[in-house]
């Protein structure tokens, strides 16, 4: 088995090699655009180290893998058109350099390269990849509609804000491990507790990036830390808040959430504030320690060898001290 | 087997009957309002046909159907928000009733759901159907971009007019009643055969299309006549008409799809009356019947009894006298 970074640098060469035709050139340049920006690429590095979890070649995940990068790329292409943004990865978004037609038409053809990638393999196993892919692509779709839909709701509860991270980000997570598991053959059994990892992993993934986003260190981060508070975002911090808050701290929260002042930081400094006095910091990080150990204990009853549990581990430790 | 209207009843009912997830319903709200729209649904009606043909019940084909209708309804919505349409079928069109972001969204999610009513089928014949299937989703995304693109250029050659048609419009016909015959187990011959029966008819009927948007009559034809030349588009008649204009003419040509005046029956008129007195009329109606001839050719190669081929071609007749 490699380690992380040397998978990070297979997938990078691959997607550097990888051929997409040319014509229709509006069509194919910002696919080949948006694949180039990059970045981790942790979503296929799963799918490869998962294969070789379980003793076969990673060789043979890379299709599955490349068709789960897609996917992701797809998806940002399409969100960004919904949230309006003007920058991915530091670089002009699609509809931004191209406009929203473009964007439309080249993150739909993105979606259907995708299921393409599955081809190369048998009947059965071919099967088994398009029908996981179609439940967790359909899933994000629909967390992306949740997540649209409670920036107009304020009675959003907690249930509801995980099943939207799930859909939206972990199940993605989930799949592309599963993926590696289902190009590996091994059972059943074993296809479904990856699956677990990583779904749990990635909503421990999601619930620490709310976290970071008012807490984390600017210096690492990536993103502009206070970002959520700004736009008034309803993460897994503010909804704890709300729920420990009485009468008179609610209003507070309210109140600061429905304001967007041109100087922002004394706002972002109070909410911070009602975030650590009222317990919604605590328990937060509760919440990203439960799914992290979830993710853990579900290693225990997999069928593989004990060294493949204990990277695996490393793997989810790693992910969630930020250093990949 | 059945008329093309109980096919067409058929169809209407397992639409009605079809259950479509509930929540969100933000996501899913769009779906089955689209859907319910109802049109002509030939192209499902094509898959149970040919299924048949092939001496297989149509049962065995709703599935692929569905999967062809769902598709076609997918590419209406994001074509109708490339087109700033605010109608399809006399209603609104999804973006116009509840905004652009929920038309790409709802969009994407019919999509996967298309892949998803494959997942009946055994393996081999999954992967056969998806396979075609992705194929001809990109060709079509292709068609489209090709479309798109011809409206800013003013060198668009006939072949690659040809080319725009085929991808956008016929390979889907094409591609549907193949469906058919994968669906029935037939020879590999049989199957490309039907799906070249039904690319050159699909070609030959987009190719009418163009004829009667400016020939057609207003009764029957169900768009308004004159459409394409109001809106200064470049179709087969244009190209022929420009092929085959002398230097005034051609300029004429050129000023009179340059304008687009308040009360445009005059330039309707004009423009008709160069389609027919250079001769692009007769191009048009000669390429037309060559397209549907040689769709009645390949019926000829078919390894089925002479009284399915007279079906068939029955059906390609019904087609062209826009009789369904």
């Amino acid at each position: 088995m490699q380690s992380i970074k040397q998978y990070q640098e297979l997938i990078s060469n691959h997607f550097e090699e990888l051929t997409i035709r040319n014509e229709p050139k509006n069509l194919y340049e910002p696919i080949k655009y948006i694949i180039g920006l990059g970045g981790k690429r942790l979503r296929p590095v799963l799918t490869l180290m998962t294969t070789e979890v379980f003793d076969v070649d990673y060789h043979k995940a890379l299709a599955a893998a490349t068709a789960i990068e897609v996917f992701h790329n797809f998806s940002l292409i399409h969100d960004d058109i919904m949230d309006d943004a003007p920058l991915r990865r530091g670089n002009e978004t699609v509809h931004e350099k191209w406009g929203i037609n473009t964007g439309i038409l080249s993150g739909d053809a993105m979606l259907i390269l995708a299921y393409q990638y599955f081809e190369s393999y048998e009947p059965k196993i071919f099967q088994e990849l398009a029908k996981l892919f179609s439940k967790t692509a359909i899933e994000v779709c629909e967390g992306q509609q949740y997540d649209v839909d409670f920036e107009e709701r304020d009675d959003v509860t907690i249930p509801e804000y995980l099943k939207m991270i799930e859909y939206k980000t972990a199940v993605l997570v989930g799949a592309a491990m599963k993926m590696g598991a289902i190009v590996a053959e091994t059972s059943d059994e074993n296809k479904n507790l990856i699956y677990d990892f990583g779904l749990n992993l990635g909503i421990a993934f999601q619930l620490q990036d709310d976290y970071l986003d008012a807490f984390g260190n600017p210096e690492t981060f990536g993103k502009q830390v206070g970002g959520d508070i700004i736009e008034n975002k309803k993460t897994y911090l503010y909804l704890k808040a709300l729920e420990f808050s009485n009468q008179s701290e609610k209003e507070q929260l309210l109140h600061l959430f429905s304001i967007q002042p041109s100087d922002s930081s004394d706002k972002i400094i109070s909410v911070k504030d009602i975030f650590n006095t009222i317990g919604a910091s605590d328990a937060t990080q509760k919440a990203i320690h439960d799914y992290t150990f979830k993710a853990f204990k579900t290693l225990k009853k997999m069928n593989i060898s004990e060294d493949k549990k204990v990277l695996l581990k490393a793997f989810g430790e790693k992910l969630m001290s930020r250093d990949v």
